[in-house]
């Protein structure tokens, strides 16, 4: 039996998307073998990678002369070195704002490459609970780093900066395609596949060109941007197996949902109804994130009696409702509420909520 | 109808195993969740995760204490860069044998990296038909580099250098888990996963633990193998769905062909077959490399009228017989005998090819 996966990432995916690779997983659009023995050079392949990339932008209203995808691997935190080693070389400065641990480590990564990284703005004093608004920027930063969503401290923002100094940069894993996202003043997003898109062992880098020209030479190559961008990310062997469910999961996206304002109203409908259910329990649950700065993705929340937390899971287990822990750095609890899950999983939740207050409050 | 899949990479995997990816896909050892919906996280997947670590040294016959595996990613060309970086600083220098393409890629890496790398052999004069025997090393070389099996070309080091001034390391990525090695001089080897044992976007390394800790500190974290030394490959979110199915490789490997000296056995009778039916095609097809470096794994081969070996992939793809173009650097045929294909898939190979004689020759 299927459960109710509220997991924060590897996660959920589409259940007609996973069941398409169980389907043709011996043997591929007629190839005789399964997708994950095929080359990546071969014509279909190579098509289907192709045809992944062009659905992206689609998705994300993006052109492709102005914007390359790089389907690249190592997670996020390899990208937290790509980016200085990229674009904030020795002797340059580039703007963190801080807004939780992800945000922390890539701000780390950036001093180890020896960038000259600062921190333009934290709610580290806040324990991260909300997304800072004023930012003290630096004159000339090569970039303004943020995490758009905050998967430990379930934050979210709900806009980005405008007029900021410098090219926005921003780690957007836990809610890449949740959303449209207004992307004028960036020039480069990615994201950990694992959360709303594909299996755990591809990143999706989107890059304005006009930005990635802008990166240093000489590196290796496979922390280049450009390797990925002039070779079509098959400089060498891609994930190809990440790449092909990330592909029917854009088409799950345009196709079956409508596009990312679709899929932003139904994260809406189901981040409200649990969040209703928190703010309405009489303190029973609370919220841990500010109501400006709260995530539609990542909803967490406490037990006023802290004691009760782990019965709180345990027994959401038993009702096929599982992943409900809070991140090991802080504990709680969090409902991760990505794309595939959904608004029938939330109201399991929701029930579930209000018969464990009921026998415990 | 499976074909009998000669690719070099990513190539076949074995049947047994991807039934049991495909049945289980919707629901993994009862958690109600795909492999690729679990949390790396979660007991379950720690479990599998560290059975397939143990399995792999026990198949390499290495001792868990002395020897640490890790699961990374972005390809062996990653490892060009990442075994420079931790190894090999600057004003330091290390030995490279160039025995075609790959190792090549690697030196230039290491250049990059600012090493002082330096060739210590090189058949690239008799267009890398050959390993060579004979090395000119440094005085105090941090490694001495090498190329075990070389797709490209059809080449493999039948055995290793002895008394190498400075540890080996060794890119073993064709021909991983298809003969026993003896790994007494190396201190590092690495493959990526999909040519004999998962999916693409695995890398495994398998370091010696006295070796690892001489490496550089202050790398990125991805950079550092010390990173997934320290944390079982569970730094950051690992490529879960390629570690699963290679634990199952791992285990197939161990119960069904029972242990690396049986795969070789099996690897050097389909290989004796295919070469034998080369060698005794009186000159209508001739092996690429010279005998006595001859790879069991990538059989590359010409016809002595090259305008017929278009055709003769045409018509073996026809017959249920793909992926035997040579790698597009150099032309040609090549059949890639990996662990998952069968002496019967050579034998439907030397069948063709007799009768392809009988109609061309």
């Amino acid at each position: 039996m299927r459960v109710f996966n509220f997991n924060g990432g590897p996660a959920a995916l589409p259940l007609p998307v996973l069941r398409e690779v169980q389907e043709e997983f011996l043997d591929w659009h007629g190839t005789g073998m399964s997708i994950v023995e095929n080359s990546h050079r071969a014509k279909e392949v190579a098509a289907m990678a192709t045809e992944a990339q062009n659905l992206l932008l689609e998705l994300l209203g993006l052109s492709s002369e102005q914007w390359a995808v790089a389907f690249c691997q190592g997670g996020a935190s390899l990208q937290f070195a790509m980016v200085p080693l990229n674009f904030a070389p020795q002797g340059t400065v580039c703007d963190y704002i801080d807004t939780g641990l992800w945000s922390s480590k890539a701000f780390q990564e950036a001093k180890i490459c020896g960038s000259g990284a600062r921190f333009a703005a934290s709610s580290k004093d806040a324990d991260y609970t909300f997304i800072p608004s004023q930012y003290d920027y630096s004159e000339k930063p090569q970039y303004v780093y943020l995490t758009s969503n905050n998967t430990v401290r379930g934050t979210q923002w709900p806009s980005f900066p405008t007029g900021a100094p410098g090219p926005l940069v921003a780690d957007v894993s836990s809610e890449f395609l949740s959303r449209p996202l207004d992307l004028t003043d960036f020039g480069l997003i990615f994201a950990g596949a694992q959360k709303n898109v594909a299996p755990a062992g591809l990143t999706i880098a989107v890059i304005r060109r006009s930005f990635a020209i802008t990166g240093q030479t000489g590196l290796p190559h496979m922390l280049d941007y450009r390797t990925f961008i002039d070779n079509d990310s098959m400089y060498n062997t891609p994930p190809v197996f990440a790449i092909y469910v990330a592909g029917l999961v854009f088409k799950w996206l345009k196709n079956t949902v409508g596009g990312l304002k679709a899929m932003e109203a139904k994260n809406k409908a189901k981040a409200a109804l649990l969040y209703s259910a928190i703010d309405n329990s009489g303190g029973f649950y609370s919220g841990t994130a500010q109501v400006g700065s709260r995530s539609p993705m990542n909803v967490t929340f406490r037990l006023s009696d802290s004691s009760l937390e782990k019965p709180f899971q345990e027994e959401a287990k038993k009702e096929g409702l599982v992943g409900l822990g809070g991140h090991r750095s802080v504990g709680g609890l969090r409902a991760s509420l990505y794309n595939a899950l959904d608004l029938d999983a939330v109201e399991a939740l929701t029930g579930f909520m209000a018969e464990f207050k009921r026998k415990k409050g």
